[in-house]
């Protein structure tokens, strides 16, 4: 029996893992609750107990694995197989978490951002499949990336590779986050249509029913905005309009840069399908040279959930 | 006596030439005039002629020599190793140069474009040296670039990695050569550096020895807006702060995305040194995610007119 990969894809509320083939078919996953209490003291034992008690159900020995790699949030030192400022999981400082798996299971360990992995999940089994360059575009409650060039996944100087959420859209646009102004993220993530929604819903003047829930207490929602959309709102079109014209702008700076085969759109608000691609492939269109206009294309991602787990269990192929 | 390499760097008026080391020092360099003439059917036949008689002058044969490298205008297929779409050289049809060389010659030969080739001298041997990712941004006639990373030039799935020069930053602004609008080209070449300031001088109410020379028949040049912005003029100080504006923003788009360890900008523009590069730096930091800000480094390039035949020599290595 050829030996199997572990995926493990840390989240602030739950935490998703898998068994997969070397060819990255996954055979059984599961999810467990993040506990993040405690300084976030419970999460890797919690992973590890997990993981052992699969290996033994599933009859199998920790033997029977050629490694383990991990998606997480935070600052990630690869050298060091360490974790720090991952701040929705409680981890303000460094987590040594590479040594912690190893000391408890036996098994090789590659750790790398969320956003890196889902990339790796992309590019593996999913909208990138044999490409060998790829950038991937997580629209969620923020905006992240991965950067895969050459067939490896590009780190940078300083681990910033993919930070693509905070490509400079609209200069003295937005405040994001990160201290700066105008990033994509303050226009393109879940958040960023929502903010966007209710300050055009201000100076809309006409009949829709997404300027109506703006002036009631009900919660809107990136979703409830390309419903509405979808479904003729004509203030909903106009913000799908400006989030894709923005997203469209800031892809096509990374397609006249790399001119990849692909740049795959994840994350919540790519669920928004083609009411979201259509419009972005134009907006990139128009902004891209001429030889990278129909070259690079946009894809939606095709793993889901699922990238995070199969593009982390790709980390440890390289300990065959 | 180790191997030499050789490196050709192509132009629409000059063609330089190169003997190196391995180490990439240069031995011996010369340059004839590109005689463009009856549809550049003279172009190769010359240069072939002349590193024949370079190599017999200088006492030695084909033998002594690993390769040879070439940097050219136009669209280079690397696998073919033929040029098309050199307008300035007048080649309009697809040009079998690889083949005129190892014929001729009998030595290994590798040609990409010229600003691709200009980045690896740099990277090899100029502001970039030692650092595994590097992009170089040339701002002559157009805006030009190229992309190493993980220690290897990006070519992307068409062939337009490196078109940084397309980057949209301004939408609806000038109307660029490529078909595009507001692209990076049109504002920090040395011909959109001239626009600009002609552009400017129509609004501008003040004392400038520009906006008088702009009422003149006098010839415009962007040195002379960056000589005058040097001696305190006001309107070229507003000009050279508008083109670091949009240089500033297009390289945080490449920062965001890569995070290289350098981004280098050379090319004619580059020669006004740090009238260009300390305001480019701020705009580049005002827009680049924190991580990015410091830790990647804008520079200016190191090896004027020598990149050219230093890449291309570089290309040559791999025939060892």
């Amino acid at each position: 029996m050829s030996k199997k990969l572990i995926g493990i894809d840390l989240g602030g509320t739950t935490t998703k893992m898998a068994f997969l083939d070397e060819n990255g078919e996954v055979l059984d996953k599961w999810r467990i609750l993040t506990d993040i209490s405690d300084e976030g003291s419970h999460i890797m034992p919690n992973v590890i107990a997990s993981i052992r008690k699969h290996i033994e159900d599933a009859g199998r020995t920790p033997d029977d694995f050629i490694g383990i790699g991990m998606g997480t949030p935070g600052a990630v030192d690869r050298n060091n197989g360490s974790v720090s400022e991952a701040f929705n999981l409680n981890w303000r400082t460094s987590q040594p978490i590479r040594q912690e798996i190893q000391d408890e299971l036996g098994l090789p360990f590659a750790v790398d951002n969320d956003a890196n992995v889902a990339a790796l999940g992309e590019y593996w089994k999913g909208a990138g499949s044999a490409e060998e360059d790829v950038v991937f575009v997580t629209l969620g409650t923020g905006v992240g990336g991965g950067v895969i060039a050459n067939g490896k996944l590009l780190h940078g100087v300083n681990g910033g590779a993919g930070e693509v959420g905070h490509i400079a859209v609209q200069p003295d646009g937005y405040q994001c986050t990160c201290g700066k102004r105008g990033c994509l993220e303050t226009y393109a993530s879940a958040t960023g249509v929502v903010r966007l929604a209710a300050d055009m819903a201000q100076s809309f003047h006409g009949t829709s029913r997404l300027a109506e829930l703006e002036q009631t207490d009900e919660k809107i929602t990136s979703k409830l905005v390309f419903y509405l959309a979808d479904n003729g709102d004509i203030l909903a079109n106009q913000v799908v309009d400006r989030v894709c014209f923005y997203l469209g702008l800031a892809l096509s700076s990374i397609g006249n840069t790399l001119n990849p085969a692909s740049i795959i759109i994840g994350g919540g608000v790519s669920s928004a399908g083609n009411t979201l691609l259509q419009p972005t492939t134009k907006y990139f269109q128009d902004n891209a040279f001429p030889s990278i206009r129909n070259s690079t294309k946009l894809r939606l991602a095709e793993l889901g959930n699922d990238a995070g787990v199969i593009g982390a269990a790709s980390m440890a192929l390289q300990f065959r």
